[in-house]
């Protein structure tokens, strides 16, 4: 979702969109099957991994370093934090065993979603996926969006309001896989889930919540997370609805 | 979406929810497939028509006539006009031909998900799907959701505010039909579509929006509505994104 | 089957084809989403569910009184048995009960592959799912096809050459629901299988077999009745591959 | 389809069919979603891509090198014909080319199906896919599967009759993509089609067919060798029903 903003300053709103759709979707976050239904074969949203397979795509970069030095930069610019990074070997055994990922990959590239060398798309998508962040990191990249793209000490724009909402949209109609819907109805923030069991959760206007928790449900989303949020946004009123 | 409204103060939020998900979908209004992938067997959500049957099939009453007057009323009084009602001859028509959300209605039968004579439920959506609606109309009901349920004149209490809100949360993941997230990125109001050309928009804390344009687009919404909603949002700054 | 035998000498090959494909199914017997996913929406083939209620729609008749008759007089006729016909009260619960064959009766009317008075479809075709037969009536009327349409004794065509062997034909391909693949491997004859764990198989220009066995695995088939087959097979060579 | 038959030489019928299924489909030779809905993951049967790329997967050697030259080899012994090989640019831009079979066998190695080097593995399917052969040649193939595995020159075997005889079950049940039912109907014999629009026909006890139309229809087949073959079995008698 983050570098979902940076491929959008990259490349711009019309050919992100041309490429990732932007309708939730009731299958599960790795499913294959709704891209050969779907005509055009464009993956619906950018959570999803195959859209967010072809968002780290269109990352620009000479090479595969530059690129995920961009992504790496652009993430520690947001969470202000320079010693945010990848865990090496995470990274290294995710990319020996994601034959799914693959998959998705190549049947993207039939379809001329993304192009290049599917290799090193991977190398960069598994380093991006095991960058290594705090709850603290967490909320301070949800106080960005909080802020509509600022910087919360600083106030300079980190991210364009603009491309802040849109990442705030997806947030709560794909944020936590296909429980989104029922997420949004229970605690109603933007919120994006990852599969280490952190969850970066956004209170427009006011803050933004980091959480950790290792223990998944059966749609990917940290248990203890979706609890604990559930009661602070009860507390709080939290919900933008 | 109304409908829902009634559901579950007729039956609690506990009971509707293990009928219906709450998950919006990729796949079209009408699809039947997803009904028969997802396991248990029941619709994504109430907004799509598998789930709209279900839950129009939850309304209590003696009779068939008692269930749909209990609805007309309840639409009278969200409107504030007595003389909304349905036109019959419309219902009688799509009575007569509407063969797929009787296959509906029978695949849920099947699997548990509603009871009773299909027929009866036939009358009585066919018959709430006829309801006849000025845009004054639409506009009221959405300002009773941008109150949160309260009569926007005399400020007394239509439905609960607990209520108020699951029904806006499902407008934004799934009013739209499988375009609920462009719309949420274009738009980002609260609102419901009907095959009519209809769009009941739901601006929070400031107003409700009616509108009709009966020419369609591929996906059940008006056309000339969704570009009208898209200017007023961007004017007034309508996104509650 | 035996009514598809019928339906072709009442319609023509050719209208029958136009509404019912000849192409076997990978997805279980009572499956409705393949009829969503096909362009045009016609069943797959006659011997699923929504092909057999396709079939059974075509069967010529003034009344459902005589529609049914006339499949029971062919029945009897194959049978050489003026005693078959069919067990009223397990006819009766199934029409009561049967909510999955009307939702594909619905879906199917409505994409114009069946017409007419859907409850009047269901009385003919539960009755003829409730056909009572013994094991050497199934055996007899085996025979008929392995003798390409020709009475065992009399010698006398009971159905055309050319019906029969599209008949055998489906029995290959389609008769074993999804497990006729795996049937073909290992036994090798044109079969059809029953809900009621009974196998009618043919051997051609040698024997008909019938085989009862109540006990049914997960796709449908007797497990007695295969098993036996299989070793019948094995011992005289029916093969015909 | 011969592939098939050294895959059961070399692995035995057990190992090969816990991977590769038996059962026809009425879905396209390239489709992913049946694997995804698939419980086990495996794919329907070995005549689709999926399938295919599996059942080369077992071929045994030490490289990639001597397993392609296996199958080279066998091929040349069905069709006493040293001189089969395959095109290497033809297979060579295949290689390049073709991500959709490369994203099968990433999901299929992801469900344990397929082990090994994807790269390797494609490298063998592409020369195998590009082999090279006459029309002289497939008939002289077909020829050996009509006489269950011998050679129609010297009589003595080079497929074991088990294994011939699974081969043209295939051959009937799965051996024209999805339009093996219709086939079957029409015409009624063994046969196997390929994307370069050859078709290798048995008619058991009798011949082989070779033919090769280059045009194909949407389905993937000769759209003359079908209605050759069509007239070739009426006039002949060839149907095996």
């Amino acid at each position: 979702m983050l570098v979902l903003a940076l491929a959008i300053q990259d490349r711009g709103y019309g050919y992100v969109f041309d490429r990732v759709g932007m309708e939730p979707t009731g299958d599960p976050f790795n499913s294959i099957s709704k891209l050969e239904t779907s005509v055009p074969s464009k993956p619906l949203n950018p959570m999803i991994n195959a859209g967010a397979l072809a968002v780290t795509n269109m990352i620009k970069g000479d090479s595969a370093l530059e690129r995920w030095s961009r992504i790496r930069d652009f993430v520690q610019r947001l969470a202000s934090d320079k010693n945010v990074t990848c865990d090496e070997s995470v990274a290294k055994s995710e990319f020996e065993t994601s034959c799914l990922n693959r998959a998705l990959c190549y049947f993207m590239k039939q379809h001329g979603v993304i192009e290049g060398n599917i290799e090193e798309l991977m190398d960069i998508y598994t380093k991006q996926c095991a960058i290594e962040m705090s709850c603290f990191d967490l909320a301070r990249i949800g106080a960005v969006f909080a802020l509509d793209g600022k910087d919360p000490e600083t106030g300079k724009e980190i991210i364009p309001k603009g491309i802040a909402r849109i990442c705030k949209t997806f947030m709560v109609t794909c944020g936590m896989y296909n429980a989104s819907g029922e997420f949004a109805i229970k605690v109603g923030i933007p919120a994006k889930s990852g599969v280490s069991g952190g969850i970066l959760g956004v209170v427009p206007e006011r803050c933004g919540v980091g959480i950790f928790g290792p223990s998944l449900d059966k749609r990917g989303n940290s248990i203890a997370g979706l609890k604990l949020l559930e009661i602070l946004a009860d507390k709080n009123n939290f919900s933008i609805f």
